[in-house]
């Protein structure tokens, strides 16, 4: 008999019930043996699952399985946790309105994604690019590049990630301006964004995506922008207009831009957007560091243990708005 | 008659003489008009114009003009700036004896030098190339990638300039240790330098050139780093033996390394460092940001008042160990 199905056929000695939706399996999980009975789904399985699970891991954070599978028949997890920071691929008007908790993987992505963010702007600022393409031509030709400190960024989330981002930009002595959902101290509003973005020489996207964030970089945002300034996007990828962008970018509307993220993942080897002078692309990475799946891991067995013994669980998601409120965040 | 001429031809109110050796004029020294007669000397020149010469601007901070020629008839400056942090193209044993005094142009290049290392360790720790190279090739490959955070360096140079490297790599969350001549406090000596080299992810040279330091990085160090750290030379180009340089990388004896400065620059299109793997070459530009020219002449103007003023001027090198002292570094 192997330990997988062991797991399977004997319930944990509290009768909980975890589903796991994964497309790779999780590190880690193995120490539960004894104290969870784990199911492993997938998009064909999880319908019938969910009736049977009290909590539901989703591993697998590309998959919208979640979303389509929950308003079905039947009992639903009394708790979902996301190894992932947004929740947008799960989220459902049904989850939305139910009892169940939802948590996310707060703490994991927020320095990796802020050194990425930091690492494009000093790339930018200093034309590490163009350096490169001398370098092959062997032509040693002397330019002056930009000071980083003193630049000014607008950092769209305000967030765990988005704050990151700000205080390393900041610590490079970038006066950063972030806009959230609401306006309060430290944060803009949105009524705010055209104008910061119109004095930015650094425009970070880490927004979360809603309803009302959903195309918020159009063409009137990238029009607003400086044609010396750049756009970075690491949030997701249906927070742009990839169009607008493209236009922008053609048009000389801004001067540069970098993508982590993008409406569909993964981009297809047509797509035009992998050659965009002045666009850079990369694969959803920028948060993921050696040993992140590791992380998540233990985030979700530390949360496991707080869950079973009833005590109130961290990174709880405003299921509402579709992220964690600011409110909750203490230790950021 | 032009104000050129004006100024050749009168001599100052206080009859100072400035004698500036520029290969392009520096900006902003009109305003010394009738406060100094002001000489514009060259290779071929500056012998015969050193002796009537108050005040030396050494503008063209690539010459040794000034060093072939101090030895030398006749009386000497009393005052010598030069444009740069380094003061090695200039130095010689009868200027080091002599009551002249030698100022530095510190306070321009720290932050400009230090925001390149700090990209260079990001885009190295984050793949940037990898990211560049697939993108060319139309190719999503996720991959995992390093946090900068709780990586370790060590600076080499413990100068206002590998000071500002240190602080700003540890905002980033990176642990520095810093080299210089002597220990002191937060200070290593170069007795330990192999024992730090060898658990650093990141070698940072940024010292100054003196007959302690040249040739300093060469295989016995490179030998002693990690197969999966990086080099970084901003310092001067005859710190590293370059052919131990390559050596190493291609032994892979370590896993990359940027060069901004060269032991012969500008570096002719047959030199072999063009296209070393793992190597990035930069026309000795990481301290030059746009306005350095202005910023470097505003401060020669400064110090020019404080000197005519008959008050301490501040920058003043050390000319026996060929830089700015550390206790006379109140402010950085």
């Amino acid at each position: 008999m192997t330990d997988a199905h062991e797991a399977l056929a004997a319930p944990g000695d509290d009768g909980i019930t975890l589903l796991v939706l994964d497309a790779d399996p999780p590190p880690r999980l193995g120490s539960l043996t004894g104290r969870a009975r784990i199911l492993h789904g997938d998009d064909s399985t999880i319908a019938r699952q969910l009736p049977v699970a009290d909590v539901l891991l989703v591993w697998d954070f590309l998959s919208d399985a979640v979303r389509r599978a929950w308003p079905g028949e039947g009992a639903r997890p009394r708790w979902v946790h996301t190894a992932s920071a947004g929740v947008d691929h799960l989220m459902c008007p049904e989850l939305a309105a139910s009892d169940t908790v939802v948590t996310n993987a707060r703490g994991i992505f927020e320095t990796p994604i802020a050194e990425y963010v930091a690492g494009l702007v000093i790339a930018w600022a200093k034309d590490f690019a163009g350096t490169n393409e001398l370098q092959r031509q062997r032509r040693w030709r002397h330019r002056e590049t930009r000071r980083v400190a003193g630049t000014r960024a607008v950092v769209v989330g305000s967030g765990p990630i988005g704050r990151a981002i700000a205080r390393t930009l900041e610590a490079l002595g970038v006066r950063v301006a972030v806009t959230g959902r609401t306006a309060r101290p430290g944060v803009h509003g949105p009524q705010d964004l055209l104008a910061l973005v119109a004095r930015a020489d650094w425009v970070v996207c880490a927004a979360p995506l809603t309803d009302a964030t959903r195309g918020m970089f159009d063409a009137r945002t990238f029009d607003a922008m400086s044609p010396a300034a750049y756009f970075i996007n690491v949030g997701r990828g249906q927070l742009v207009v990839e169009e607008d962008l493209l236009a922008a970018l053609a048009k000389r509307w801004i001067a540069g831009a970098a993508l982590d993220v993008f409406a569909h993942e993964p981009l297809p080897p047509e797509s035009p957007l992998w050659d965009v002078p002045g666009l850079t692309v990369s694969p959803h990475m920028s948060g993921d560091v050696i040993g992140w799946r590791d992380e998540l891991g233990s985030q979700f067995l530390e949360l496991f243990g707080i869950w079973a013994s009833g005590k109130p669980l961290p990174n709880v998601v405003d299921k509402n708005v579709g992220y964690v409120p600011s409110h909750d965040l203490t230790q950021d």
